[in-house]
Order: C-alpha cells, then sequence, then structure tokens
C-alpha cells in the first residue's frame, strides 16, 4: 500500500482517460469523481475501477463521446437517453439538471436509460447536498443478487442514493440492496477474517459470516432480508417504468458479455429545494435539531460514536487529503501502465 | 380465536367510529381502512387498533373533525396541515390529490404535518397502485428504534410504501425501518417461539433472536443494521423538511404521553403515472417480464415459492374474505362494549 495524493491521482486518471478518447474537460470531470470515491474511501469505485472502465471503453462497451439526450420534458421531469456514455458523466448531469428543475419548482426529477455504471452513486447525493438540495437518486443493475428464499440472482443489487443539506457535513445515505458487496467479502477473505455479522448463504443453503464460503455461493444476502429483497424490485421497477429503459430482466438478456456490469441501466435522479419552500433558517434548524438528538443517545458496548450517513465519509476525506490516498501498489502501478 | 366477516368487521368499527364523533361518510372511509387491514392480514394495523384511536380519541390526541387544510401549492407540489385529524383518512386524502396532480403532470407530490399515525401504511400504496399508479409514501414518528451504535431510541421507525400497479395483483412494499415490529416480538414471545434471525440486542448488549429479552432492553434492531438506521434518519429529515412540519426530534417534545404513538407526525405522498409517460402497454409489459424473470429463480432449501411484495398479502385476502377475518377472541370483544 502507498498513499497518493487526491491532486496526483486526479491528474494521472485524467491522463489515463484523455488517452483513451476523452475530451480534455470530459476527463478532468470524471477523473474528479473516481479521484473523490477514492479520497472518500470508497476504492472499490474509485481508482480501482478505472482499468475495468477503460476496458469497457475497448471493448465498445461505453462511449466515451455519448451524452445524454433528452427524449421529453413536461417541464418539471425530463427523460434521457444515456447513449451508452460514461455513466458518472451523465449522472451528473441528471442531478445537475434535476436540481435545475427544483430550483423554483421546489421538485425536480430527471430519468435516464441506455446508461452506464455510475461508478460511486455517494457523489450524486453529496452534488445535490453540497448545493443545498435534498437528493434521492437510485440505478438498477444487471441480476447480482438472490430474491429472499431464491437460490440463484434474479434481482439487481441497485443502489439507492438518499442525501440532505448540512452546513459543513451533508448527510449522504449510499446503500446497495445487499448487506456487503463483493468487494468487501473480498477484502474480508484477504484479511483471513469472517463479516461481522451473516453476510449470505453457503453452499448449504446456511446463513455464514464467512467470505470465501458466499463468494463460492454467489448467494449474497439482501439487507434485511426479504425487506432489501422487495426493496431491490420495486426501485428495478420504478426505474424502467420513469425511464423507459431496460429493467434488470431486459439488462440479463442485452449483456454483451457475462462479467459486464451496469451495460444500458436505468437511472431516476430526484432533487427537491427545501430553501424554496421554507428558506434556509428553517432547513439549517431542523438538520441541527435532528443530528444533535441523534447524537444524545447512549453508545452501545462497543461503540465509541453514533455517527450519522456521511460522518465518517468526511472524516476520511479529510484524513486522506492530508495524508494522501491509500492505493494498492499493483493497482497503481497498473494505471500509471494504462 | 374467532372469524368475523369483512362486511361484519367494517360494520361493527363504522358503529365505534360513529359513537365516537366520525360522521357516517367518514366512519364509513375509516373502517374500511381498519377492516381491510385486517383482512389482508396486518392486524396489529387494522381492528386491534380500533380501541386504541378511540382512547386518543377521548383523550383529545386525535380530532375526529380535523381534516387537511392547504398551506401552499405551485400546482405540482401541496403541503397540507393535518390537524390532528384522523391519520388514515388524512392520508388517504394526500394519496388521491397526489394521483390527481401526477394525473397530468406525471408526478404529484403532496405532504402534510400536524397529522396522526396513518394506521396500516400498506393502504396508501395499494390506493395508488390499484388505480394504476407509482405509489411512494412515508411518514415519521417518534422515537422507537435505536440508531446503530446506540443503545437507547433516537429514531423513529418511519415506515416506507413503495408501489407499482400490476394488473391482478399490486406489488406493495410496506415496511418499517426495524427489522421487527414489536407486534411480531410479543406473537412470538406467546407462542414461546425463538425470532428467525436476529431482532434486536439484550440487556447485554448481544444480538439475540430472544423476543422476550428484546421487549425488556427495547433494543430493536434496525433492518439491515446500519442501513436502516441511516434510512430511518434521512427519510425523517426529508419528511420533516418537505412538510415544514414535526422531525422525530420534535415528536419527543410534544408527544402528551410517553406512550402516544403518531401524534403530529410528518408524512410525504408521492404519485406517478407511468401510464401518460409511456402507456400502459409498456407499463404491463416492464412489469410482467420482471416478475416473470423474479420468478424464474430456484427456491431455496426451505422455500416453497418466491414471492414478490403484495403477493402473499392478495392470498391472505382472498383466504379471509372467503373464510373470515380472524380476530382475537377479547379483542373482539373489546371492540363490541366500545
Amino acid at each position: 500500500m502507498i498513499r497518493v495524493s487526491f491532486e496526483e491521482m486526479k491528474t494521472e486518471i485524467t491522463r489515463v482517460l484523455i488517452k483513451n478518447g476523452f475530451t480534455e474537460g470530459k476527463a478532468k470531470k470524471s477523473a474528479a469523481l473516481f479521484a473523490t470515491a477514492s479520497l472518500d474511501g470508497v476504492y472499490s469505485h474509485g481508482l480501482n475501477r478505472v482499468p475495468r472502465l477503460v476496458e469497457y471503453i475497448n471493448q465498445g462497451w461505453v462511449d466515451v463521446h455519448g451524452e445524454p439526450t433528452l427524449i421529453d420534458s413536461n417541464g418539471l421531469i425530463e427523460r434521457y437517453d444515456g447513449n451508452f456514455g460514461p455513466g458518472d458523466l451523465n449522472a451528473t448531469y441528471c442531478m445537475e439538471r434535476a436540481m435545475e428543475l427544483a430550483k423554483d419548482n421546489v421538485l425536480g426529477m430527471v430519468t435516464i436509460n441506455q446508461t452506464s455504471h455510475w461508478m460511486r452513486g455517494g457523489n450524486y447525493g453529496w452534488q445535490a447536498a453540497d448545493a443545498g438540495y435534498i437528493g434521492i437518486c437510485w440505478t438498477n443493475t444487471e441480476s447480482s443478487m438472490p430474491a429472499w428464499g431464491a437460490m440463484d440472482a434474479k434481482l439487481g443489487n441497485n443502489p439507492l442514493v438518499l442525501a440532505v443539506p448540512n452546513k459543513d457535513n451533508s448527510i449522504v445515505l449510499d446503500m446497495a440492496m445487499s448487506q456487503f458487496s463483493y468487494g468487501k467479502l473480498q477484502t474480508t477473505r484477504l484479511n483471513e477474517e469472517n463479516l461481522p455479522i451473516d453476510g449470505g448463504f453457503n453452499e448449504q443453503g446456511e446463513l455464514t459470516r464467512n467470505p470465501e464460503e458466499i463468494e463460492q455461493s454467489r448467494r449474497i444476502l439482501p439487507m434485511g432480508y426479504w425487506k432489501g429483497s422487495g426493496m431491490a424490485l420495486l426501485l428495478d421497477l420504478i426505474a424502467t417504468l420513469l425511464s423507459q429503459g431496460n429493467s434488470t430482466a431486459a439488462l440479463d438478456q442485452i449483456k454483451p458479455e457475462k462479467h459486464v456490469s451496469g451495460y444500458g441501466v436505468s437511472q431516476v435522479f430526484i432533487a427537491m429545494n427545501p430553501n424554496a419552500l421554507s428558506g434556509e433558517a428553517f432547513t439549517k434548524e431542523v438538520v441541527e435539531n435532528t443530528i444533535a438528538h441523534f447524537k444524545q443517545a447512549q453508545p452501545s458496548e462497543d461503540s465509541s460514536n453514533i455517527s450519522y450517513p456521511g460522518e465518517n465519509t468526511r472524516k476520511r476525506r479529510e484524513e486522506n487529503l492530508e495524508k494522501g490516498i491509500p492505493v494498492d501498489t499493483a493497482i497503481w502501478e497498473q494505471v500509471l501502465q494504462l
């Protein structure tokens, strides 16, 4: 493990993206999103994902020139075709448009179909909340999780992002519908540890904390068991209907290769402007009182502090800004060669 | 346990509500909502809740004459004061308004503050989906669940409802943010059983399946551990900001008595009209294909069928319509005396 500065990481990813056909402007924007994910500790969807993006570009699965084109609009809701452009840039554009629509209307909704993996979903939550908007967005994905009561994966992991502005630390929840990601299983296995709680089923159909057993069975557990399972199904349906895009069922059909993820997915972006409704003072007061109340609880036996979504992200961001972002040496070498 | 017909249950609850000051029209509407909850198997928020409503009315915590009054509107979003009216009637009105707004605009949002417990949230999901709309709604509540990492409850259980139309069986997810309700803990304890999975912590701070230990510690587990905990916080914030209503923190302050639930809460109702966007044929195709794909999975070792949210509800509804609704004899006697 080495540490790389945020600036160096952005510069390096920008170089790679330009080399792979991005314009300079788009390369810088996308590199900032990748580097921010790593800066915030979401390594799996930051730098570590760059080699895979390059592979997808080379295979023609992501079109570096693809941009969202407006299909229809009623002045309040806009629906776009993502044209298989880079998913992070498409998503940033959609949240930007949703905020623009919400600016005066309080609420704006943008949907997009035929887009690509949005990488770290939390970025679009931070984007909205840091600009003073409530942000809600989600994406569907190809099948990757068995439904509750099922052995094989017919549900997407369909991450959901909920974000609320808070003066110096936006409150951002970025969660997949599985209790753990495959990335977390891998890290835990490499550390020769067990998960802190059950994360899936073994080949015998028993709940287990052993990451390797879950990687083998591919039976990852929905968060909240039947609850995350049901929610994944509903999020897929709503995204598909509102974007007139591909459902998880359709994505499983159109995938160019079995391992490809996020090809042609459907997404929803909702922005709400609480300040247009009630003014900044009210927003500030509600958020501050709620956080103060939340923090009044007594920490449990094995926790030292009770944190809201985004709070630890911010701490990690500051630490990584100061010390540099931890990077797997082999991956950094790989990116330097791209 | 006895069985009571749906019609008889409605008639009896209507009588009780009229006796307690409801107009005949409102009594019939509310009785239908209570009886439907019981019909669908949500006994805790159906007939079983009627005695508590009567207590709340007698105490002045629910105003039988309270109706939603419009605070402001921009033609797309309407914000109401619930005036402490019956929460089920207020919620039905809000979802109706949201659908009306969505009819031509595709999307409509209604928020309400100072309302009362909405009883069974799923009712408003079925209301939307059975009318051909996507429905999304949630409510905040007073504190009832410890955050992840906390010992004492500073989070509401803030149930969320997601609903999608489906020709003969709407897809409706109605979920609280805890893995199990206190009602479920009680039933499990009375049956001298353990929960199928961990449902909370015991007094020693260990995860447990023993319902009695959780009832004693009051440390019920958020669904998905940190995920449900974060989501409960965000749903509270968003509902409060959009309705300019009471947050969970504020609800804890204004509660007239410690045991009162749902007094002065804040709610959000979103309706979307997929048919206005893409036509009925597209909606039908997406939903059918998704359900067919979902059902293709192989059931796991201990499950005989993989069901989508609302599917078993519908089965129970049909069974209870035919055989009568199972009712605790003591509760039925109590309602007859009201």
